[in-house]
């Protein structure tokens, strides 16, 4: 295994931030790194571990060299670059929703679908956030009970939009909190004190895309097309950290005990759930961490094979550049890079 | 039809101040008005409409010459101080969940079961505020079209825990934006910028009390046995207004357009449900509003009889004083006080 010269696309903002933190706490084996954005950023400095790196500006010479693109700098900017990145040579781990749903573009994440990635042609896709952290936690209980339906309502935090989602967060909540209008430009609506049913645009079906990434790549990841799935996306003025309740319709019935025992097992995953201390996964102990945490796990009343339970995770890392990097980190296991 | 002399139990405390409100605003037919409180409350002087009121503390004898009281106060003042009414001969509507699944007590949302008010017994139950919400905009489609089970998610607000936890939210929520450390108080997690699956205690069965409350009031006041029903509660960082994403199987298909001009012609519910201009109800909105907002109504994509929506309400209002102030309305139109 050789080391790797790594280029992040998107490199300023809060996933390729991320992107950057993760490569060094991770220890992955870079010879080199080199920092992308659009023109704006050029020429900024941005901490690299000790030491700081200079932003360049993305242009279709920027992947000279390159052996692996880690890119988030949204879907416009993957459908631009991509193909260039590939062509000069890299393999793209893409986090944007560009390609994720092509025929030849694998959707991996490393705890579920390695293998997915042996068959790359150069771009490798990283599921949407909410999409990654539901299907750790249920593709292990999936596995020996086969779901056959999901039901799942989000609470999303603002930092999935970006760092002015943010700032437009902080803003709006200092503002009213002194007796201030707010005027919103992130999100269509108040998102301080306020729950927006809203995450992405809408489709002509009446789900939100954020709604049909969840239906659609988790069946493409869980290798299960008859799977069904309904969800209702909602942003809640958190600022990290998602929360997902998901009701889960399996073959047999699994008792919850089962279910704890197995996702205790399971890479990736915590099990927060204690009632009688009051443990359950939170939005604001997932931030900053590597895992998927799951509680509140119980039989769900209206259904025999049923269970009800509450899953969270922090939505830049295991959403987002985590994930991202743990597939670099397959490539480089497979030799794949 | 003569004039009512109400009292109202626990008139220091949100609900509270709402039923003095709405009892003014819709012009009730008071006679007298008794503002009753704890001993600590007692002498406090509240606004009732341009005049005030003199608060005193409950007795056992703050009843005499009552016709209707108004409870507010937690189960425990309902417990003690309802049988004392009803022997002073006042009728009871009672906020709290003290007698809402007693089998003699009628639990009643006047928009789905008025009739119930008729065989009382001196106590008529309000429902608890996540569950009037969600059958006001479910029963008009359960009459044309039966439905067999509901799973709803909630997000709900911290008024619907009292004056302390909007005090909490919002002392959290100004320390943290200073970079302060915050102790949770109220809740036994930090609310601001957080989210908590936990609304009430514990069940035995892994459910928390409010999600079983929505469970066994819904069956009850929709005279709906059978019918299925798993929910989770959270309680998230808005002030005022309850949400819920509620995905519903009924019996038959049932067209979202069908839905939409059921909900438009049913009493006490708005639509607000137009995608291209990012219309769809909101807490923040709802905030003050007498009505139940829907919308985010489409096919649920995972099952053939499926729909999935979004039904917003402000939970002091509708889920909790103005429903209540509803039904002291029937009782007068019923001359059953």
């Amino acid at each position: 295994m050789h080391d790797v010269r790594v280029a992040i696309l998107g490199a300023t903002g809060l996933v390729g931030q991320e992107f950057v933190k993760i490569l060094k706490e991770r220890n992955f084996p870079m010879s080199s790194l080199r920092l992308l954005a659009s023109g704006a950023s050029a020429g900024k400095r941005i901490l690299v571990g000790n030491d700081e790196g200079e932003v360049e500006e993305t242009t279709s010479e920027s992947f000279g060299g390159i052996d692996l693109a880690l890119f988030s700098a949204g879907a416009g900017a993957s459908r631009t670059f991509a193909p260039e990145a590939v062509k000069a040579g890299a393999v793209v781990v893409d986090n944007s929703s560009a390609f994720r749903m092509e025929e030849d573009v694998p959707l991996v994440v490393p705890e579920i679908n390695p293998e997915d990635a042996d068959h790359h042609h150069g771009i490798i896709a990283n599921p949407n956030c909410s999409t990654i952290q539901m299907v750790v936690a249920l593709y292990p209980l999936h596995r020996v009970n086969l779901i056959k339906r999901i039901v799942v309502d989000t609470y999303q935090a603002v930092s999935g939009s970006g760092k002015e989602a943010m700032e437009e967060l902080a803003n709006q909540a200092s503002a009213l909190m002194e007796g201030k209008m707010v005027t919103p430009h992130v999100y269509p609506h108040q998102i301080a004190f306020n729950v927006l049913p809203q995450v992405d645009v809408f489709l002509d079906n009446g789900y939100s895309k954020e709604e049909w990434k969840l239906v659609q790549e988790t069946r493409k990841i869980m290798h299960a097309d008859g799977l069904k799935i309904s969800a209702t996306c909602a942003r809640v003025p958190v600022h990290v950290g998602h929360s997902e309740a998901a009701h889960v319709e399996f073959t047999k019935p699994m008792d919850p005990g089962e279910a704890r025992g197995i996702l205790e097992n399971s890479r990736g995953i915590v099990v927060f759930d204690d009632l009688d201390i009051n443990l359950y996964p939170l939005a604001q102990s997932a931030e900053g961490r590597d895992e998927v945490f799951v509680g509140r796990i119980r039989s769900d009343a209206s259904h025999p094979n049923g269970l009800v339970m509450w899953i969270v995770s922090d939505n830049l890392r295991k959403g987002a550049a985590l994930n991202a990097v743990q597939i670099a980190e397959e490539l480089t296991k497979r030799n794949l890079i």
